[in-house]
């Protein structure tokens, strides 16, 4: 049960935005730049990156919801790189640069100063661009903050099969109503 | 030396921002909402969660720009609070609502799900409101991304002495140019 008296109608982060709006419009905003905004990752990889750094900090609600909006986005993941990503942060589906871009993720959601130029050199070798690892970076520094927002105030966690609806309404309207 | 082609001549974070200004104008806006929107913590209470924060993730830009803000708020801040609270989360200084604040704030900062329904009614019974600790929760996990994105991209950090006139202005005009 959350933490505070919010609508026990809405799920997860939703709720916490509707208790102060004003709050919630400014997360919305910046979710749909970093997720769907212009960016040389696309919104799949981004949801790829809230994935794994949500599976990192144990944030169930984060990792089902971006994950069933990643699937959406990938067209159903066949091959089931959602669950791999999720799991290991990386998959067989991936090609070098965004598993470059995983291990940074990885390396950010631990703490912003375990990343070192070596981590980025490799990134670039890998094909990254500057843009795409600023993007990177910033996704999964956002995830610490999301996680950390839901899980601090108790959200409420609908169970794991219920995201589906939700995942394609993400992966098709995105994150601003 | 920032990790990123950025622009020399910016501290911290506003280089990074600059870098990719649609992200940048989202993070700003966010940041203005969170440390100077309405709320019933005061702006200096919420740079003090900012700076006990960034202190914890080892944030030397984060921790010295909002302590220069905070100390700009409290006039000077003669009886060094801002000092007490980054080193130890807590000063002679403050009531027992900000002490159970910041005792949440270095819970989130670890995980989430590190807060417990005891530590919410503990900061209950200490005076806070549900919308303070809402606020608290969403500063700390927010700076639990500001903090990892300067780092995470390796921001140029000028020296200690060097925030006062930052300050100053964060303190005045706040986060929105």
């Amino acid at each position: 049960m959350p933490y505070i008296d919010v609508d026990p109608q809405l799920p997860g982060i939703r709720a916490l935005m509707m208790f102060k709006p004003a709050s919630g419009a400014a997360l919305s905003a910046l979710a749909q730049q970093l997720l769907r905004g212009d960016s040389p990752l696309t919104p799949a990889e981004r949801e790829l990156i809230a994935v794994r750094v949500s599976r990192g900090n144990a944030c169930e609600f984060c990792e089902w919801s971006h994950a069933a909006a990643a699937r959406s986005l990938l067209d159903g993941d066949e091959s089931g790189v959602v669950d791999e990503v999720a799991e290991n942060g990386v998959s067989a589906g991936l090609d070098d640069r965004m598993r470059a871009l995983l291990q940074l993720a990885d390396l950010v959601r631990e703490r912003g100063d375990r990343v070192s130029q070596a981590d980025i050199d490799r990134a670039k070798s890998a094909g990254a661009s500057e843009e795409a690892i600023h993007d990177a970076v910033l996704v999964a520094a956002s995830f610490c903050m999301f996680n950390r927002y839901v899980d601090g105030l108790g959200a409420f966690t609908p169970p794991r099969g219920a995201y589906d609806e939700m995942g394609e309404m993400l992966a098709t309207e995105g994150y601003v109503r």
